[in-house]
This record gives structure tokens, sequence and C-alpha cells, in this order.
């Protein structure tokens, strides 16, 4: 059944020939986009929506994600806002909570914020193992995370288990536990920080990623300044995730991986993360008038970034880390989906998956203008109505 | 009919007596609160439901709006984030439009306003009149505001209208405009700041709304040091709101307006307003620190905050003013009615109004650890399921 949504206020393609649309319409059959245009010339369809003059843009493209998990952090997260500083540490609390738990456990909490999310306009989600940290429970944390997640990432290197030296820990992580999950994943994931794993740990994971023909990412200077970026830029990781603390060289760097029309690595920023870890704002004004390619992601996760709003990200994008509107939307949808190496997702042109949102609003501008107001008012993911 | 909420994980009175209560019950007929304790305690009513386990709490009190107006600043707010400063004269757009817009068209945003509002866990509302600033528009603006708010301010000295001189508009704002509205509202406001009304001139509104026998509130302090404070204080004002330019001497002046039992004057916090206007933070922290009385409201007003979010302000609140989740909750509840010089609303106990709400969630603290994620569930106001 072909679809076709007109009246559109103001659509946000993501397309650079296309532009921003006003007074458009867009057309969509079999999950995917087939028309894009005015909306005076828009052919038929089997069935006709009036936006009424509202505003149309992708679904939000969430490329940072941590939801297979059990267990509860809220005292954590009491103890930070009295002034408790953040301790990568408190991961151990959802590793021993995600064991003990049972796979449909793991299931209903991750169907529970993936419909939360998807209710907030996000139609693809990227999410990755690393509460379980023993071979049996990364592999039933990966079957978990696939059984919803658009893009699954191995992270066995979030941090070395309670009772384990960390080389010991390292050769299960790169060795058995990576050959279990290889099926089930597209990525891998190192935590390279001050408390997880150093710089020539890190390595190690990547190029036992790479050496499998997984695409690989690095939580990387987070906490301070760190290596994360420069090994994630030389491995030709899609993606560095966090990067609060960034020397003017590495802005260039992350900004030269794209020159030439090579395929770089993404600057993924994380802002409900560093709110409510109370630490500096990714300076994410300064990669973007770098060149770098940027994403906005959720990080949603019990303990650092309890939330799955995209919409509150783009809001702070906007109001404290100084993009515009356009290039917070963008981040949060296109930019998503370069991270995670799609090139079906985050935009809105013929051929691109039917993932669409509508505001009840005119402008995306509103999603900065009006912080907190719920204004996904309908969600279409691969052409079908879900919200 | 009556209605008793029973298994209430954790419960919010703001009653000092009560205190934050557990496994509890709240019971309510004929619109007011009638019983509160332990669930196993509770008395039986025509009505029941079960909270299983979620958090209750008083609904929002937002002391401070701006939600009779008509016409559009998106541009102006983009302008600002694209980098240029706030000017009040933005406030000259509004006020051109509201004047050109008929009751039912300020009605009609008004009750889209407060519908969303609602649906946020907002069950009662001030909003001042203030884009009228002609005796017939500020008339009609508080008879608007009447039909919905739960306590209406005088903002006739909001900006001196376009092609007037200032003296010649107090005139007429403290002389036959103000007569006109008295019947109508139940405070006075002025906003006392460069480029609005010196401290000569807030005098003198000040001092004709105590004629009246109005309540005063001042807007003070909002773009930088200024006599607002000072002259709240010193007329006994309801509240002085933004507050965000604060010497410390102030901090105590507002603290000790509350000394021996005193009816002090509430320090109004706005985060919403203050991101959107990337204006510093209000010192709350110090304001709480120093034993000051301190109110969380929205300020929703196309300019300068255009969100109906109370959730969103006490998120901000947490994560960037350093309250705890408690005082901010209680700040956007309790604070609230003391700022409106409302002992029934603001608090769960008995004889309050049954205003009520229920969040997807098992505490409070969500709100600020789930930043942006729609968590209010359930609403009650008047003892009536609303939302």
């Amino acid at each position: 059944m072909s679809t076709v949504i007109t009246g559109i206020g103001e659509l946000t393609t993501n397309d650079d020939e296309l532009g921003r649309l006003h007074d458009a319409a867009v057309v969509f059959d079999e999950g995917r986009v087939v028309w894009v245009g005015a909306a005076v010339d828009a052919p038929d369809a089997d069935e006709r929506v009036d936006a009424a003059g509202r505003a149309v843009l992708p679904g939000w493209v969430d490329s940072h994600t941590h939801m297979v998990f059990a267990g509860d952090r809220t005292a954590e997260f009491e103890a930070r806002m009295a002034g408790e500083a953040y301790a990568a540490g408190g991961i151990n609390v959802t590793v021993e909570a995600t064991r003990a738990a049972s796979d449909e456990q793991l299931r209903a909490n991750l169907d529970r914020l993936a419909d939360e999310a998807l209710r907030g306009g996000t139609t693809a989600f990227e999410t990755k193992t690393g509460y379980g940290l023993t071979v049996d429970d990364e592999v039933r944390s990966a079957r978990v995370a696939r059984s919803r997640a658009e893009s699954v990432t191995f992270l066995g290197a979030h941090l070395v288990p309670a009772g384990m030296d960390a080389d010991e820990y390292l050769v299960l992580a790169t060795g058995p536990m990576l050959d279990a999950v290889v099926p089930l994943v597209d990525a891998i994931d190192v935590f390279c920080e001050r408390g997880a794993f150093d710089e020539e740990q890190s390595r190690q994971v990547l190029r036992a990623g790479q050496t499998k023909g997984l695409g690989l990412r690095v939580h990387g200077n987070q906490l301070g300044p760190g290596p994360g970026v420069r090994l994630a830029v030389e491995h030709g990781a899609l993606s560095v995730d966090h990067v609060a603390f960034l020397e003017t060289e590495e802005i260039g760097m992350l900004a030269d991986s794209w020159s030439g029309g090579a395929r770089g690595t993404v600057a993924t920023v994380l802002p409900a993360c560093d709110l409510s870890t109370r630490m500096p704002l990714a300076p994410a004004r300064d990669l973007v008038d770098a060149g770098a390619v940027v994403a906005i992601a959720s990080n949603a996760n019990p303990g650092t970034s309890y939330t799955t709003s995209m919409a509150f990200c783009v809001a702070t994008a906007v109001l404290q880390m100084r993009l515009t509107v356009e290039e917070a939307v963008r981040a949060a949808t296109l930019g998503g989906a370069i991270a995670l190496g799609r090139d079906d997702l985050g935009r809105i042109s013929v051929g691109a998956r039917a993932d669409l949102q509508m505001l009840d609003a005119p402008s995306v501008t509103h999603l900065a203008y009006r912080p907190g107001v719920p204004l996904t008012a309908a969600v279409w993911r691969r052409g079908e109505r879900v919200v």
C-alpha cells in the first residue's frame, strides 16, 4: 500500500539537492520513499495523510545506546547530583544485575525503552552488549539486542569485570568471547578511558575486531584527554563517541578523516550524558566548524544517561552546544546513519527507508524553541504508521 | 464520589509532618484530600486506583507564565540561536499581534497551551496580561486569562508601547488602565530592567497596585544587576522573578524576608528562560542554601521561553542549577503555591485541593534522571481525573 503525506509545511530531507522544502509532499510504497517534491505535483497514492502545515523530518537515528541491561542505579544518580563524581565502576552494578536477569527480563526492558524511543520519534537505534562480560552473558545480550536494534555493537571491552585481571580478561574478550558474538553483531567497541582500558589494550580490541571484519567504535575522551580519538581515526573507526575533551589537533584529525571523499570517523556527541554526569559539554560547535561529521545520540543507559529522548538531546545541542537547529537535527538523523554506516537511513529521498516523523509544530525549530514539550505527533517506520 | 489511590511507591506530600511516604495511599472526596497515610491503613472509597508502585506528587503549580498572546517569534529565536543577544524590544512584536487578534483567537491559544501544560502535570498556573498595553486590550487579556488561569497578574508595565512616552504611558497604566483591570486580576507586576522600567517608575507601579490591594510581583535582575530584588522585598511583594544576577546581599535580603514567621518574597527562577536566552542560570543553589523560599516556573511565552514543560524546568534545576530533586520538585509545586499566596495548592495533605500527578516511574528522581522522557502518566485536578 502506498501513502502520500501532503500539506507538509516544512520538510527536512537531509538531501543536499532537495534541501529543505515548504508546501511539500512525500510518497512511500513498500517501506521505501518513492517520490519527494512540491505538494501540488504529488502523485496519487492508496492512502492520503494531510500534514496541515506541520513539519516532517526523518526519524531519529540513535547511534549510541546501551539498552540491554537489568537493575537500577537511581541511588548512584542521586549521589552524583549530591556532588559525587562519576566513576566508571558503577557499570559493575549493572553487570551483576544483567547476569542475574533472564533473557525474557532483558528483552522486556529493551522493549520498554525501544517503545518509549519510538513514541519520541526514534525509528532506528544501535545498542551494545557490555553488561554481560562473560561469554554466555555477552552472547545472550547480543541476541536480545538483535531482536530489536537496527545495529548491534559488541562491547566486551566495557570494563574489566570484578575479580578478573585485565590481561586475562582481554584474552577472553578478544578470543573466545569475540568468536561467539561475531555472528550476532555489526561492530566492536572499546571504552578507552582511565579506569577502563588504556591505549595498548584498546588497540588490541580494535585489531581483533578488524580481523573479524567488524566495524569499529571507540568510547573516547569522555572523562579527560586521552588517546581515544587518535586510535579511532588511525583504525578507520566508524565513530568515536563522547569526545568531550578534545585538543584542536584532534578536532582537525576528525575533520581530515573525511578529506578526499574518504570514509572517515564520525564524532558522536552525547549531550544528555554530559549533563547527567555534570561534565563539560562536548565541543560540537568547534567540530562542525572544522568540518567534522557529527552525530548526536542519547547514550541511553541506566548509569550516565537514562533517557531515550533524542528531542532533549537536540534541544541541548542547540541551546547549550550552540549548533543551529538544522545542524542538530541533521546530526541526530543523517549523522547517526553515517555513524552506523547506513545510507538508507536518516534522509527523506527516493530509495531511502520510509522512516519519518511529523511534529505538532510548523518547523523543526520548535524542537529547541519548545524544550521538554513532546512534539512528536506521528511516526512511520518502514512506511508503516507506528505512532 | 470519593477516590483512593493506593499502592503509591513514593508519595511526595510537601507536608513537613508527613514527609515523603512509601507504600502510601491518598483519599480525596469532593475535590479535596481527606486522608493520607500508609496503604495498609487506607479507608475504602467509591473508586480505587492502583498506582502499582509508581510515584505520586502534587500537580505542578506554574506561578509565572505569559500565555495570553497571539503571533509568532520563531525568527527571533532562530536569530538568538545564531548569536544575537536577547533584547526586551521583541515584546512589541507580540503586542502588535495580540492587539490584532480576536478574543476567540486569544482564548484558543491559551487553551492549547493550558491543555498541553495539563498533560505535562500542571494543575494550576498563573498568567499575565502585558501584550495588550491599551486599556481595552489589557482588559480583554485579563478576561481571557481569568477564563482558565488560577491566578491572573496585570502586567501593563511590561514595556512602553511603541509610539508612547514612558511617563505618559505610566499615567495610563497606573490610572485608568489599572482601574479597568482591577476586578479581573489578583496581582500587579512590573518589568524592572534596563530597556523596560527603571527604579522610580517601578516604584510608581508597585505603589499603585498596593493602593488597590493587589498582590505585588517584580520581573527583576534578569538581564543584569538592578534594583528589582530590593524593590520587591521593600514592598512586601509575593515574588520577584528571574533573579539571574544576584549579589550576596540580595540573596540575604530574600532569605531574611521570611524571618520571624513573616510572609516574605519568593525568589522565582525560570530555568527554561535562562537557557533560551543563553543567559546565566539563576543561583538557585545559593538561594536555597541561604534559606530563601524558591519557586520554579516555566515563564511560558513566545519570546524567551516557549515551553509549558515544568518537568524540563525541574530537570534543568537539578542537572544544572544543582538543586536536589526533592528541592526542585518542592519549588515547582509548593514554591509556586506560596508565590501565588495559596495554601490549598502544592501539597498533598488533608484539606488541600486534590491536584495530583502520577509518574510512570517509581520516584520523582526520574524527573531529572530521565530528562526529556514524558513521565506524567495520570493527572487529577480538583479530584477529577483529567489525564
